[in-house]
């Protein structure tokens, strides 16, 4: 494995490496890997010729009040899961090379970024807009990986790739999953023993949603109110939000049509954990 | 010549070509080719083993009070001279095929724009920015080509590729000037004959300024009034404005260093000429 720190011999790397005519598959991240990214590696590495990791904590997507200087780093470790999945060249860049000039650009996601956990992170998805496009330039992947446990970070980079002609294919990778449906998360941990045994229920409040549109339920009112009454009945959580919108424009929606997403947040004492999924309603 | 008006067959080719190891050039216009455009294809095609031109008049770029649908359009014209010119590939698109679903996300350039031409045009540089993502992911260019006689913009695009590391290489090309030094402009038509026989002096003012820092006048002050006395004494124009500022950063300067473009605006009877020249300045 690879490990390159420079902008300017990453680009270097893979101009040749595309002028061999290689496919190339990426999965950006912010290090501290975990079974999801782990995942995204494998379907990285089987759908491309050289599979590109980039591990770096971006400044520019945290909040003022959030924890850049505190989120957890662990490079070490990092390098040994990635060698274990087959990356071959690991990016992994100082915040000093990745924004060397102040930037004289800014860019502002303008849409679907005032729902779900964007509506509580003002700036977030500018900053993840803002290196991706880096990212990209520098990678200049035919495949970029993202996991749908972040169902609204998958909306946002579909909506920078259309805005911007990127040359770059987003492949949205399924949310790995305990044996019993809860959705695998670094979080998970902060559960008490009860809060763990009533977290599956999350998933569940989500099939249950599901079960009414393929029932023929329409209504997103009535849908939602399904979902709730079904965490609220089965965890001591407490609901931050359930929302059922369109997908991947993220708009408000009365009824249901063609793509939609079912997304929750929910408080437990410790955690507080999110959790989504997309269907193509079918064709009444 | 290869005429592509459609965005995916465009990624397509230059996907081909780039995997086939091909150098490729780049020259974006508003089309209504000129002799500084042919000046761009010029050094394009012989630099490069593909050249590519696009003509795409970029609705982003003009304000409410600006004259988009005026703008003038010449296209079998501009196919002519492109073909001539040697282009290989001719990137036309529509409006709708360029701006195909509305932009979720929005370019925003914070430096080097509140000056110059750019201090009355608010926003005339997002919107260049914006489409200039856009072309150099469609076309993937090795060298794209920009005319010096629009300095800010040739400013504002090394910005852009160094905010977001877009793997192109600017080239800014030299303004033409007629033989009396005239810069080459579709404007001049539209001066008197005396205006005409006056405007040589542009060049000369900068000319004079050059002259005065090469002499070791280091004062922005005294420099920005030598280029002014020049004008006010050798021409009936109006001086919209005389500048002098770091390049390619377009900062306020009290004292000359390093780098510095010299550039005026003057408005005569019918018609507002620009013209600039930037010096890299002699270590005292």
């Amino acid at each position: 494995m690879n490990i390159v720190q420079s902008v300017e011999e990453m680009q270097q790397i893979m101009q040749d490496l595309r002028g061999k005519g290689k496919s190339i598959g990426f999965v950006p991240t912010m290090g501290f890997l975990h079974e999801g990214h782990l995942q995204l590696l494998r379907n990285c590495k089987a759908e491309n010729e050289i599979s590109v990791l980039s591990i770096f904590v971006n400044p520019l997507q945290f909040g003022p009040n959030e924890d850049f200087d505190s989120y957890p780093r662990d490079i070490e470790r990092d390098e040994a899961l990635a060698r274990n999945a087959g990356v071959d060249i690991l990016f992994y860049p100082s915040k000093d090379e990745m924004y060397k000039n102040n930037m004289s650009t800014r860019i502002t996601v303008v849409d679907r970024v005032d729902v779900l956990c964007g509506e509580k992170r003002k700036g977030h998805f500018d900053g993840v807009a803002t290196v991706l496009i880096k990212l990209f330039n520098i990678v200049t992947p035919h495949k970029a990986y993202f996991g749908m446990k972040d169902a609204q970070q998958v909306a946002v980079v579909d909506g920078l790739i259309k805005d911007f002609n990127i040359p770059v294919e987003l492949v949205p990778v399924e949310t790995i999953r305990e044996e019993d449906g809860l959705a695998k998360s670094s979080r998970n941990v902060y559960l008490s023993n009860l809060e763990r045994k009533e977290a599956p229920h999350l998933y569940q409040s989500l099939m249950c949603g599901k079960q009414a549109i393929e029932d023929g339920e329409r209504s997103v009112g009535i849908i939602k109110q399904a979902v709730s009454k079904h965490i609220l009945e089965h965890t001591s959580g407490k609901i931050d939000y359930v929302e059922v919108l369109s997908y991947p424009e993220l708009e408000q929606i009365n009824e249901i049509q063609e793509k939609v997403i079912i997304a929750l947040a929910v408080k437990f004492t410790k955690a507080r954990l999110i959790d989504n999924i997309t269907l193509v309603v079918p064709n009444n």
